[in-house]
């Protein structure tokens, strides 16, 4: 077969173990998974009463109406402002398919989300990436050093995943102040739900001011719908326009588009749970501290930790005795990425990393 | 923005208008929608019991583990040779992002499925086409003729979309024995358990024999889930492999894969439903034989029928008394795709018909 030669540089994704290979591997009745940012409350209960009336037969709305309306609402922006994806990583990849060719490039933070260097790859782009600093958060201005004529996108992930520092207002209008308005500013906000920092700016607030900056979102995490696969961009018309010319149809579900509103008309629900996540932060740090753990102050609902060594051999530990957390970020050798489950799984987390690690 | 260039030739994915829409304009109580080929008798009454359990915060199983096994033992192909996608469309994505760089072409068959083209053109590549014979059905030596050394993918559609008709065994085993090995036959059976002629061969049975040879399958049509979108290949492992690089992860929602496994388990009912659109097949026939109004014998749930003329009046007529159906296929202006409902559906369709058209 005569594949693309790129793709001999591009490796599938490769999520972590689950549960039950877990608990067979180990002899394990219990393993809390804190590895992949959910939320352990689950959503809001009202989704229940609906799943008995799916028409199951029938494919979903394309135009997603009554989601869309909704958002629409809810963000006070346009409808046509919007566009939806199986999870936000499909509009990933409806981005990079929309704007980069063979010799375009991207500039990013390392680390940052795997799926803006996967998709650029599968494109033939380049990829330029800007480190962290002493704070464990980027200075931007470092990556217009890095643009050039041929840089079609840039991302930046706020809060940082899997850092979980934040850019603040200021860094953000004065960076998008000085990138070219041709060069395409991704803001991706998965995570902005659990932002305490009153420094933060939602990008959507710069939009109409700068229309090459777009937003990324999620229904997977403070929403707790990553079963569902659905997420949303917020970007200028012109945009969405050509993002819609690489959409599959019907890529999200007719289940994702109901529990999304849903979800969407009960945030109280999604607070409520955003709020025993951040007093799950709260005692993790006082527990850290007591313990004389290093640690970086999170946004968002997971925590890196420094194991202080090879981060391998903490995860095999931490896996033995049933938690599984996540490795293996760039320029993160010694640190492991934890998700905040309850404050029980939580208790008993540290207790066990306080013995093992 | 700068856009990729070729996007200039890709229009977004137009569905039809969904019954609310129709109701609304004209004021109709009552809309039958027979234009996407949907199951009118839905899926097994059995996933009812399954929704209440659903773990909604957590991310699917990314390899789709129960799916696939179940698959692998009903199809008796080895696991390594299947891969899922958010319905068989976001596979002919993966396909095509897989093998397709500019300058490269595709080859098919006019009329088919839309998806081939959009994903083409995205690709930037060059797509050749042949055209139906006197029987509407395909000469696939033509194919042959079209093939160079750019050519990357051949899709065949069996049964076609939307004629109806299939190839058989022996055409299909002849044509894919000329074919360059290095050249990926793609044979989209999305309508294959729909089908009763004897001599219809699925591209499966000749996957041992020729490594270049995959077959697209879906769950929307037969086993009525188009609302979960699910579809999968089956592939050597060598195409998989590469396949699974350019997969965006957890593209196939929970949900998805838990039904498909339960619609799996109960092939009786999706049997039981074909036969019931089998047997309205036949009464559809006897009738527009009466009526003498032309169309093609059919191995699918839907039939194209001449309506002499404009097809668009015809779709109009029959809107404004209920009747959703498509028009607007390739090299096919005079004929309209009625999608086979309910029984009782079809009678009230055909009264109709018989008055308008």
């Amino acid at each position: 077969m005569n594949y693309r030669e790129c793709l001999v540089n591009v490796a599938p994704y490769v999520p972590g173990k689950n549960e039950e290979e877990i608990k067979k591997e180990y002899g394990l009745d219990k393993v809390v998974k804190i590895a992949s940012n959910e939320n352990p409350y689950g959503p809001t209960p009202n989704i229940k009463e609906y799943l008995n009336g799916i028409n199951f037969s029938v494919y979903p709305d394309n135009y997603m109406s009554n989601l869309r309306s909704k958002l629409s609402n809810k963000l006070n922006v346009n409808e046509e402002k919007l566009l939806f994806g199986n999870g936000s990583v499909e509009i990933i990849q409806m981005i990079s398919r929309a704007f980069l060719d063979k010799g375009d490039n991207i500039v990013t933070q390392l680390p940052s989300f795997s799926s803006y260097f996967s998709e650029a790859k599968i494109q033939d782009a380049e990829i330029r990436t800007i480190k962290y600093n002493e704070n464990y958060s980027f200075n931007l201005n470092e990556i217009l050093d890095l643009i050039d004529e041929k840089t079609k996108i840039v991302y930046i992930t706020n809060p940082n995943n899997p850092l979980g520092t934040v850019v603040t207002k200021d860094e953000v209008y004065d960076f998008v102040s000085k990138v070219p308005n041709n060069v395409l500013v991704v803001i991706d906000e998965a995570y902005f739900e659990f932002v305490r920092n009153e420094n933060y700016v939602s990008g959507i607030e710069l939009m109409n001011e700068f229309r090459n900056v777009c937003v990324l979102r999620t229904f997977s995490k403070a929403y707790a719908l990553a079963a569902l696969r659905i997420g949303y961009i917020v970007a200028a018309e012109e945009i969405i326009t050509n993002l819609e010319k690489v959409r599959v149809p019907f890529n999200a579900s007719t289940i994702a588009q109901k529990c999304a509103c849903i979800a969407l008309d009960d945030e109280t629900y999604m607070k409520d749970s955003v709020g025993l996540i951040h007093k799950t932060i709260d005692y993790i740090y006082e527990r850290l501290d007591k313990l004389n753990i290093e640690y970086i102050k999170t946004q968002a609902n997971f925590i890196m930790i420094n194991v202080n060594g090879a981060s391998k051999e903490a995860v095999l530990k931490l896996m033995k005795k049933g938690f599984i957390v996540r490795d293996g970020f760039p320029l993160m050798d010694n640190w492991i990425r934890v998700s905040i489950g309850t404050l029980q799984d939580m208790e008993e987390f540290l207790k066990v990393f306080s013995e093992v690690v």
